[in-house]
């Protein structure tokens, strides 16, 4: 049984201009679930640099960082972790006796995801964004090998520094021919654009691989499209999953059995209580 | 129900040299039995000035404040309230929308024991301890008009001091005649002199109130010989709950019903699960 909260409980935290309950809920019910002295609790703040100053000054064990912070907060950090370095973006950040060291979850995520799915790194992909994750997804198939892909992007200043970063290609329109498509684009998620299909049918029946990043809902049209013309799928509910089991294992040094994840991952959808 | 800890949860705290478990117990367990989206946890630290950029960074609603930091605290504030300005002590924050407002329950939780228990101004009263609480109960017993009384304390600087402040008069031993009696030492606590008794039976025996400021354990020799003799008490126990309420209701607004209250208490001191 998880004691409860005292002087001895170990906080972890996230700050996120637009707080969600994902985390916490992730977090705290895998906690109760292993006995863990640990508590978790989302957080906004509009002072980067004073939270961080608390984080130190109260031993806070660990902290999810999302938009705006992910950049903004390098400089008020000790160190970067490679997943982070290789981005120049933090999600994670985790707290050893006041030195503070920045990972990115995101982008590890990724990169087992896309070994787990086994993406042969020869395919050419065609990437829709250019916002954190379209960077957290390009940097990870840079790095596993992918050398033909092409970022689509409105923006084109965003889309090209993207796309030049890490070698890539950038257009406004989405092409034909691409064997990976990857959504990093809030198209299909929920509140937005919920119904829009982030690829045409005719570009996912030409396709092999079909990454959602979206995860509410759990499945987008896109998804579902892909998933039923049967193409290898990663969704955005997995990847973000394993991107907060990643900042579990980082903060407790405990790594949870597949049943705990899918029952807190289940939980922290709100679909089991 | 109380909901899981989320986005929307209200942070209290404590920050102490060395953080025990009473108050992360006691609020804990009243937010349960109310229903409340609030959790509370104790944390120590190093560096005063950036707790403080944290709680108001992260909107933590509210801090208790121990020993060495009740008076360092002071600065860092936006205000005080009279409770903490009558004293120059501070043992309690609130944090409205990055204000933070100082307190001193200890001091509040004394004047409203020695008003209900009706201790006579006119009373003369020895009171042993020169520290934070023992102030507390200067400043409450003067503030009551009690305008007799002696600071017993080894430490010649500080009793002086204390006793100055409030216009009594200090002397190094206990003297006879005193018909108040206030310990304000940890003579009597767990863990140091727990056999020892704070004031002598003569004394006790000529005495009409006895006020007893340990907490832990809740009868001190000093208290249970004052119960044996048939004496006005006022318990440390009884300081610690009404002090621990009031920060309850300065962080919540909500006022609990007594049986909660007396719950949360003994569950605080490890008297029920």
């Amino acid at each position: 049984m998880k004691p409860p909260i005292g002087r001895d409980t170990r906080l972890c935290m996230s700050l996120a201009a637009r707080p969600g309950n994902f985390g916490s809920r992730f977090h705290n019910r895998l906690y109760e679930r292993l006995g863990l002295d640990y508590a978790y609790k989302a957080f906004t703040t509009n002072d980067l640099d004073g939270a961080m100053r608390g984080i130190r000054a109260l031993g806070i064990r660990g902290c999810a960082v999302s938009m705006p912070f992910k950049e903004a907060v390098i400089p008020l950090l000790d160190s970067l972790a490679g997943s982070a370095a290789t981005i120049d973006s933090v999600n994670t950040i985790v707290n050893d006796d006041g030195r503070l060291t920045g990972y990115n979850t995101d982008y590890s995520a990724m990169r087992d995801l896309l070994d787990r799915a086994g993406v042969a790194p020869e395919l050419p992909f065609s990437l829709r964004g250019s916002g954190g994750m379209a960077k957290a997804v390009a940097a990870a198939l840079r790095d596993r090998g992918h050398r033909r892909g092409t970022v689509v992007a409105r923006n084109a200043d965003k889309g090209r520094a993207l796309a030049n970063t890490y070698g890539f290609d950038w257009q406004v329109e989405v092409g034909d021919g691409a064997a990976v498509l990857v959504n990093a684009t809030p198209i299909g998620m929920s509140g937005g654009d919920e119904t829009a299909l982030a690829f045409t049918p005719h570009v996912i029946a030409r396709s092999a691989v079909a990454i959602e990043v979206v995860a509410l809902p759990a499945e987008t049209p896109f998804l579902r499209a892909a998933r039923a013309a049967g193409k290898v799928t990663i969704a955005g509910a997995d990847i973000a999953v394993l991107q907060a089991l990643e900042q579990f294992v980082l903060y407790t040094g405990v790594r949870p059995g597949d049943d705990d994840i899918a029952h807190a991952a289940a939980f922290a959808r709100g679909e089991v209580d």
